[in-house]
């Protein structure tokens, strides 16, 4: 307590709160404990440049963020869960990897960067997403040796639900869809659940694996993975709509492919004015989600109001 | 104890160990537990057709017999084993599947059968050989969720072998090195190091996991280990004598193609007795690494010569 009879988390609680400051330092730990992980998981000179470049490029650490401000919001130890954020943003970059391959979207740019097959040859890019897909569960598994008996059972938990969302009821059936849906067209319907498979659920697994690691209720289990839900879906609109009307400087990569390749998108369905009112809805019911809890959420809260704010 | 004073293991310790009627009934416990984790992991049209090609055209299932195996070995029931013994199987599929993918060994047939992207396209293999990997550690911390509280620090020390011995401290750097190494001459010590990496990891892991969820001992994790060290390179240099001399109608492949290939090989390096005698040695050898157990390792030691003797 205060002298003037406020709480120190009352104090701390400031309405403007500084994402940006919040996510440079978060930004910060996570390559650190990545670049940590890989160089002591994949040590060779065979592998260890194609997967670093991959994972170097640049990404928004969106997953690896949302994993250990969910911990945090639940009152947990952010480093009890570095270890899964790291596993998700692995994962993440793998599933990049992969899909820019000239067998699915054939992408020679990603991030202003040449993609992981141009610069060191498609063999090379299609072992660096094994790599990296293997290497979030060996860091998982390391950490769940190493942690406290009493961890056993959340990174139990936390092992289940990543492999699932990244599994056939998941991400990579996102990804079969997205394949078989080239070139047809599909309802808003499809379009939500092809979304909620192909990122949604790891997006998902992010809120679920810090909460669960953190030592969360599983009311706010729950709470935070509807939070997740609608920001998720919320960024993929957001995404669509850049694509339309974003700049190429900022994105480094170029707008309006996804017109060129006829894919199905929320501005197509919706309009572009329907996609903005969509997405800014779904940021609304997902800080709607976040109501149970206190300023331990806060930065969960910016989060949700830069997915529609971004320019890139 | 029997009336003639002898125990019933005595009984059935006998001498003349049939091998093929034991590994004909693993097999279909095997394959009936593998086919029943997919339609379960990996339910949809887009992707269980792939995989389901891939895994059922026929392997040997050794990795997974070997896990079962050293199960029973430390007296262990080979039930809680069996996720594990999966997941060894889906790695090794996966790893298969993309193998053969145009941009690394480009391989049409495997097994007698077209390879995944021949039957099914580049994207879908690729997606298959993902979904397989990630299955894996789906079907593992599954069961390591639904285990008796008490099997939690098995799994977790069976997650971390095996995703190691998958990642780039195993298999993948085995996988890469093997492209870095076509064409180029080595020498003996870089090729057993080759195959201890791409195909000995993920062997050794198969009995270690075994062992650790039977509940075996320090000792005999590490002698099963040493065995399946043993047996892993003598199966490797009897692949790589099967590519000469086998027929290619029992192999349903080609022979001939490593030489063709200019790859680096036992025979080439010790020439067909030199290489006979050379797998010979390491069978004995990991024989000696049993002998500190009784006749419930008499199926390991029966696979030993089974490695040696096999005609595909």
């Amino acid at each position: 307590m205060n002298k003037d009879g406020t709480t120190a988390v009352d104090t701390f609680s400031v309405p403007a709160f500084d994402l940006n400051d919040y996510l440079a330092v978060q930004r910060s730990k996570i390559d650190s404990a990545l670049l940590t992980s890989i160089q002591r998981l994949c040590p060779s000179d065979h592998m260890q440049p194609a997967v670093m470049h991959a994972v170097t490029a640049g990404g928004k650490r969106l997953r690896p963020v949302l994993c250990l401000a969910s911990c945090s919001a639940v009152g947990g130890n952010e480093t009890q869960a570095m270890p899964a954020a790291c596993a998700l943003e692995m994962i993440h970059t793998y599933s990049l990897i992969h899909d820019d391959l000239p067998a699915l979207d054939n992408d020679d740019l990603r991030r202003g960067q040449p993609t992981c097959h141009v610069r060191f040859g498609e063999a090379t890019a299609i072992l660096a997403g094994d790599a990296l897909l293997t290497m979030a569960f060996e860091v998982m598994s390391e950490a769940a040796l190493q942690a406290d008996g009493q961890l056993l059972p959340a990174w139990t938990a936390v092992m289940a639900a990543i492999s699932r969302a990244a599994g056939c009821r998941g991400m990579i059936e996102g990804q079969a869809r997205d394949l078989a849906f080239e070139g047809v067209k599909i309802g808003r319907d499809d379009l939500a659940a092809l979304h909620r498979l192909k990122t949604g659920a790891l997006i998902q697994a992010a809120t679920r694996s810090g909460a669960l690691l953190g030592g969360g209720s599983a009311q706010q289990v729950t709470q935070l993975a509807e939070y997740a839900d609608c920001i998720g879906l919320a960024f993929q609109v957001v995404d669509d709509l850049l694509n339309v009307k974003g700049d190429p400087a900022v994105m480094g990569k170029a707008v309006g492919s996804d017109q060129a390749r006829q894919k199905n998108t929320y501005p197509a369905l919706l309009g572009l004015s329907g996609a903005e009112a969509y997405a800014r809805a779904l940021v609304e019911q997902g800080l709607q989600a976040l109501s149970i809890f206190d300023n331990k959420a806060d930065p969960l809260r910016a989060i949700a109001g830069y997915i529609i704010d971004r320019d890139h």
